[in-house]
């Protein structure tokens, strides 16, 4: 069966946006077992639509369509495939009932060009859009169905899962089963991973995949008519070949790793963050629930805040400066007692470190970034040292996925350090809370 | 003229990387002035290879094909180029010393698969490729003119930047200025705006885009040779159509602005916040010299947190509950005072509210959200009710874009309440820090 997908909008092809849709889709038919055969972007120009659509429509079996659907002048997606296949636009009822109800919930009036979101090329068949005012719809033309969808992310994400997928599957005669095991790896690059796996025996039906999404990247295990034990057996030589890299499963982030294991300790956490100012909260709230277990965080971006909100002691600052294990182990300590009206909180992750372009020094370069983390009464810390070829975005995001980490292994009862392939840990050391509270 | 983009390689295809290098060229087309007329996306097949060669070869006058020059067996432009053609590969003498001198330089002996690289097409034009082994060429073939670069970001966008726009450019006999200017809008949808714009007349060459990514809405002015005089008119009629919906120019978001103001002026922030949870912070964060203005961040996620760290008043949480305009106020006016190693800060935001999907109940339902912010001795507040449709992180996004709003507001010294077209505001005062002062 070739699959195809046609992208359109001039902000697509100029650039002016990057077509994640367009990954994300690939990806997502490996995982259900198909293969994407082509890829076509054109812009919104209604003769340059026409044209495709005659024009893969003559090879492909299946395409899904992207973009185009929206109220404004320059959606002309409906309008070209009418045109394509010589007939008119007309409304759908259905759909047209849905967007006078969508728009009395969100009290607003319906314009014209609202409207023309419910004008689908005449014989087409209405696609449901729960979450947008888009609707889809799919066609037969030529050798192919072409199946339209919205640009907007999560209109479009919905739509391929819950219907473009089992369309795909319905009309593919043959069906395999397809199962996918994500190991979720971080310290490990592509290069050295697939040199680590492609010399080990895999059983038949089984692929790999890799996905990099900074500071992440991700193990595909693709099975492919595999049974169970089989399955699990690759996994876990997968797992034993990668050993600490490999740090959830099925997971996306360690921030979901983390939310799922402190929610079902019950558990309490509190955050001080200077390098990576906020984001490891962030990531943490975008979770429902997190208030369960988030008691409290501090950005002490500076070190007054360190001192006067943490307790950072002003020696520590002065004699081993600010981005040092004592300074890194007080701000954890210091976080989960800051709040005085609950108890100290069960955990507590510290960053602090040089996220540059400007600060690092010679003995302290860009890069250099020390994690404190309090479990119970024990408080381990970690300097690393991040090539400072690096930017700023990129070692914010590996502290907070390397800060996760450790917290991951702290719940899990795993030592505090692990051994990633390319991250440089320069120094460590554990400090009771007894010790550091006799230093304040 | 005719310019196209044949992007190369299962891993772009499937989706296992985002193909950066696309959007990219789109981009550096437009700002010379070109537009891209269509993109393609094949696999590593041969035959698919010179299929789309021949195909788009009839149409297109110039072809930039990126990737599959590498060493290894799937890099098969070239051979599939030459196989279209009819001709065979020839070794260019020129490159095949660069690779010796290459390898010597790096103490390396170069295989097969490295001299591999030096094999054109019969009657191709090398191109340089100044910062890596596998050269470019161009051939001419049927209609069009095929360039093709290296795959690895860096050696394609020094090719395209030093070699490919220079060619186009010469093959080109129409050359046009374009400029871009940029709003950033909130509060308003793309359709709204379209329909609000589209019935005002614009000056000849100027053309009207919009680019929507949650929570903003980015309206773009494309002018092509169009003097400074009409470009500078066009935008101010934008704007003053728009009204408080414009939030920037030429910036990609309220984060950037608001680092920008807070930097040009010395001033100094703190920040409280609930919902948002460590989102504003971060945002800000990812900026270098954001440590000269934001002082202390406060992620009080419960409501201990807000009292202990905060000094939000017991009365008010029982009274009128932790998503109430006091609580919020006080929050703003804790968060800058909460540091006692300094001065109280010049600003502060704060936000509370219910981001669900649950925690709502009749009165103060999913989507309540209070913003506060402190600028000087004055607190303006106000309650936001978002649709409750929406979901956690959209209501996380909108609340972070509009608490920034409001502090841009208040540094530039405009109405603290902005009238956006679609955010319902359901409440909004104003107090002074010593009505506060006195309350605790």
């Amino acid at each position: 069966m070739k699959l195809e997908m046609i992208c359109t909008g001039e902000e697509v092809l100029s650039g002016q946006i990057v077509d994640t849709n367009a990954a994300w889709l690939g990806n997502q038919l490996m995982e259900s077992g198909f293969e994407m055969h082509r890829r076509t972007t054109v812009g919104d120009r209604l003769s340059d639509l026409v044209d495709i659509f005659n024009e893969r429509s003559l090879v492909a079996d299946i395409i899904l369509v992207n973009g185009g659907l929206g109220p404004t002048a320059d959606d002309l997606s409906a309008l070209a495939m009418a045109k394509a296949m010589g007939v008119e636009l007309v409304e759908d009822k259905t759909w047209r009932a849905r967007l006078v109800e969508w728009a009395k919930g969100r009290n607003i009036t319906l314009s014209d060009s609202n409207l023309k979101q419910a004008l689908l090329p005449e014989g087409a068949i209405m696609v449901d859009n729960p979450v947008g005012s888009a609707c889809g719809f799919r066609v037969k033309f030529n050798n192919a169905w072409l199946f339209f969808t919205p640009g907007v992310p999560h209109e479009y994400k919905t739509m391929v899962t819950e219907q473009f997928i089992p369309f795909v599957k319905s009309e593919s005669a043959v069906r395999s089963h397809v199962e996918v095991t994500k190991l979720l790896c971080i310290g490990i690059g592509e290069s050295d991973m697939a040199e680590q796996l492609e010399t080990l025996d895999w059983p038949q039906g089984i692929t790999l995949g890799y996905r990099s999404y900074t500071p992440y990247l991700e193990l595909k295990l693709i099975a492919r008519d595999v049974p169970k034990a089989q399955q699990t057996a690759a996994m876990l030589q997968a797992k034993s070949a990668l050993k600490d890299c490999v740090v959830a499963q099925d997971k996306n982030t360690l921030a979901a790793e983390v939310h799922h294991l402190l929610s079902e300790r019950n558990a309490t956490l509190a955050v001080a963050e200077s390098l990576t100012g906020g984001e490891i909260c962030s990531q943490l709230v975008a979770y429902p629930g997190s208030s369960h277990y988030l008691k409290q965080g501090v950005v002490s971006y500076c070190n007054e805040a360190k001192m006067s909100l943490l307790k950072v002691t002003e020696k520590s600052i002065v004699e081993e400066t600010e981005v040092s294990m004592i300074c890194a182990a007080q701000m954890a300590l210091g976080a989960a007692n800051a709040n005085t009206l609950i108890n100290r909180t069960d955990y507590a992750i510290a960053t602090t470190g040089i996220a540059g372009p400007q600060g690092g020094t010679d003995t302290m370069p860009v890069g250099t970034v020390v994690i404190a983390v309090k479990a119970g009464d024990v408080i381990a810390c970690q300097e690393i040292s991040i090539a400072s070829t690096r930017n700023r975005n990129y070692i914010r995001d590996l502290t907070v996925a390397l800060a996760f980490d450790m917290l991951r292994r702290a719940i899990l009862g795993l030592p505090a350090f692990a051994e990633y392939n390319y991250i440089k840990r320069t120094n460590a050391c554990t400090y009771s809370r007894e010790e550091l509270e006799a230093l304040s």
